[in-house]
C-alpha cells in the first residue's frame, strides 16, 4: 500500500510521523509557519501533544485525532505500566478543543483497544500507527468514492473545460494524515486525468485556505485559483463552479454539518444556484450521539485571530502586524450547515444522501 | 440646517470640502490611512479627483460622485471658458471606475445644470457645493426613514436589549458626504436614544468594515463587534441579528442590488432565517436603464489586494505583508443581490418594498 502521496519538493509527506530514528519523538508539519516555511516539530510528551493541537501547530478534524493518539504513545512511553497516568492523558487531550469529534473518537477508540495489564507503550504506538494507516486508506477511499462526481461532470469532449470546484478552509492532507478529505476526490480526479479547477476560499480569520490549501494544490500541479470568502457567491451566480466540496468538523446523527466559520454561507449560494454541495468526511466525523448541529458546541477563538496577521514582509521576514481598528471582536471558529443544503456526504463507504444517513448508522453497527 | 453631524476628536467634519482658506484645493479624508492616520490630502486638478476615485483615496458610491463634482470644479477653475476642456474632463472622469453608477450621474447631472457661455468655474463651484448639501440632507432623510425599522424592532421595556443591526463594507458618513446611507438610520437611533448593536463585517479584501466603519462608529460612540465575513451566517441563525441595512454601488430598475462582493452571502443567510434585510441608497443610485443585475459591470480589481494586506507592525509603523500563498487570484469587487432577497429600500423618499420600487421611477418623474 502506497501511504505517502504527498510529494513537497520531491520528498514525500505525512502531516505526522513517528521519527524512524528517533521512535521516541513524533514528527509534525508546523502548519502555523506555511506556506512562508516547511517546519518540522517534534513532540516528546502528551503535553506537547495537547499544546500543538491547542494553539493550532496542527488542526483539522482527522489530524487532530491522529495527534492525539500519537500523544497517548507519549504518555504511555513516560509511564508505560501506569494506566491511570494514560487515562489522565486521555481525559486532558480529548479536552484540547472542543468542537472535532474525531479528537474524542481517536482517544476513546485508542483507550478502548489497551490491555491495561501489558506494556502500554508499545500497545499504544502499534494502534497509533494503525490508525494513522486507517486514516489514509479512509481519505483513499474518499477519493475513490468522490471522483466519480466529479468525473459526471467533467466534459471529455471539451478538453479545455475544467471541472470548477470550491472548497473552504482546509480539508486536505494537512487536515487528514494524508490525501485529505475534501481534497482526495479532486487529487484523484487529477490523478486520472481529468481536467480540475480548484477555487480556493481564502478562509478568515486564519486563512487556511490561502495558506494551506493553495500551497498543498501548488505543490500536487493542480489549477486552482484563491478568493475572498465573500467572492464565492458571485462565482455560484455566474455559473462558475460546477461543485462544493468541504470537509467537516463534526456532523451530527441528523446530518447537520459542523465546518470552520462560513461553510453554511457557501452552501446557502449552493441550495440558491442549484450546485451540488457535499461534504466529505471519515465516519469518525459524524457524531451519533446528537442530533442537531445546533447542539454541538462552537469555540470561540481569540480576538487577535480578526485583529492581527502574519505574512511576509518585503524583506522575506514573517511580521505580525494589526490590521483591524481597536473595537470589540467576536471569533466564532465554526457555523452549522444544515442537512437540508446538504446534497450528499462522500465517506469511505460511498456516497450516501442526506436520506441514505440513517442507514449509514447501521451499516456502521453503531 | 447642521451639517457637521461627524465629530473626530471633537472636530467636525464632512468626506470632502471645499477649503474656505484657499478655494483653488479641495481636501479629501485618505481613507486608504484609517484607521492609522487621519490624513487630509488635496485635490488640485481634475486629474487629482479622477486618481483619488481610481485608487481608492476616496471610495463609495455617493462620495465618488461628489468628488467627481469637485473635480469638474477644479477642471473649470483651469479654463474657465472652454467647454470642451470641462466635457474632456467629465467623460476623463466618469470612467475611473465603472460600477457605481453614481459617478455617471453626478457627472451628467452637473453638467446639464451648466450655462455653457458663463463662467464655468463659478458655476460649477456652485453646483459641486449644492450636490454635497443635497447628499447630506438625503442621508439625513434616509435616517429618518430608516429610524422607524429600527424604533420597531427596539425593545424599550428591556433596556438591556439593542437592536442588532448587520452591515457588510462602508456605508457610512466616509462613503458619502456625511452621514452616510445604511448607518444614517443607526446615527439617528442612537442620538434619539435608542440601544443599538452594530455587528461590523470586516470586509475583505480591503476590509472597509473593520478599517473605517469600525472607526466611524467608535467615533461616535456606537456600540459594535467587529466580525470576519463568514461569521454572520452563525450569527444569523442563532437569532443574534435583527436586521441587515446594506448600501449599493447601483441598484437595477428592477431592484437587484449591486453593492460590495459578499453581500450577496449576507442576503442569502437573512432570507432564510427570516431577517430583515434592507438596502439603503439615494435614488441616484438606482439605474433605470437596466433592469437585471447580471447586466451590471463588475469590476475585477488587482490580485495584490487579496495577496497582501497593510497594518501596525509592534513599532507602530505601517507595513505591507503577504498574507496568501503566490498562486493565482480573482478578486471581483462586487456581487448582486437578487431583488427576491430584499425586504425594502430606504430612501430619501421613504422606505419602499420592491413591488414599490417601480412606482418610486413614476415619483421621481423619471
Amino acid at each position: 500500500m502506497e501511504y505517502h502521496i504527498v510529494l513537497i519538493d520531491g520528498h514525500p509527506y505525512r502531516s505526522i510521523w513517528l521519527d524512524p530514528g528517533n521512535p521516541l519523538e513524533v514528527c509534525i508539519i508546523d502548519q502555523r509557519a506555511l506556506p512562508w516555511r516547511l517546519s518540522i516539530q517534534r513532540l516528546r510528551s502528551s503535553n506537547d501533544a495537547y499544546e500543538a493541537i491547542a494553539n493550532m501547530t496542527v488542526r483539522g478534524a482527522p489530524l487532530i485525532g491522529a495527534t492525539a493518539a500519537w500523544g497517548l504513545y507519549l504518555a504511555a512511553l513516560a509511564q508505560p505500566d501506569n494506566p491511570d497516568h494514560l487515562k489522565k492523558a486521555a481525559d486532558y487531550l480529548s479536552s484540547a478543543r472542543p468542537t472535532a469529534i474525531n479528537l474524542r473518537w481517536s482517544v476513546t477508540k485508542l483507550m478502548s483497544e489497551l490491555d491495561m495489564t501489558g506494556d502500554l507503550a508499545e500497545q499504544t504506538r502499534a494502534i497509533a500507527e494503525t490508525l494513522c494507516n486507517e486514516d489514509v486508506t479512509v481519505c483513499r477511499a474518499i477519493g475513490e468514492h468522490g471522483v466519480t462526481l466529479i468525473r459526471q461532470l467533467s466534459e471529455p469532449d471539451s478538453p479545455g473545460t475544467p471541472v470548477n470546484v470550491l472548497t473552504h478552509c482546509n480539508a486536505g492532507w494537512l487536515a487528514t494524515v494524508d490525501r485529505g478529505t475534501a481534497t482526495a476526490p479532486i487529487y484523484a480526479a487529477h490523478e486520472q486525468g481529468m481536467q480540475v479547477h480548484v477555487w480556493v476560499d481564502e478562509t478568515r480569520p486564519r486563512n487556511q485556505g490561502a495558506s494551506l490549501t493553495a500551497w498543498e494544490l501548488h505543490h500536487q500541479n493542480i489549477p486552482h485559483t484563491v478568493i475572498v470568502d465573500n467572492a464565492g457567491g458571485l462565482l455560484m451566480q455566474r455559473g462558475d463552479v460546477d461543485l462544493v466540496i468541504v470537509g467537516t468538523d463534526r456532523t451530527t446523527a441528523g446530518g447537520d454539518v459542523v465546518n470552520k466559520i462560513g461553510t453554511y454561507l457557501k452552501a446557502l449560494a449552493a441550495y440558491h444556484n442549484n450546485i451540488p454541495f457535499y461534504v466529505a468526511l471519515p465516519t469518525s466525523s459524524i457524531d451519533w450521539t446528537i442530533d442537531r448541529g445546533r447542539d454541538v458546541p462552537i469555540e470561540d477563538r481569540d480576538a487577535i485571530e480578526v485583529t492581527h496577521i502574519q505574512g511576509l514582509d518585503a524583506s522575506g521576514s514573517v511580521r505580525h502586524v494589526r490590521v483591524a481598528h481597536d473595537s470589540p471582536v467576536l471569533n466564532p471558529g465554526f457555523d452549522v450547515t444544515p442537512v437540508g443544503l446538504v446534497t450528499g456526504f462522500i465517506t469511505e463507504l460511498g456516497v450516501v444522501t442526506p436520506d441514505e444517513f440513517p442507514s449509514l448508522q447501521q451499516r456502521l453497527g453503531l
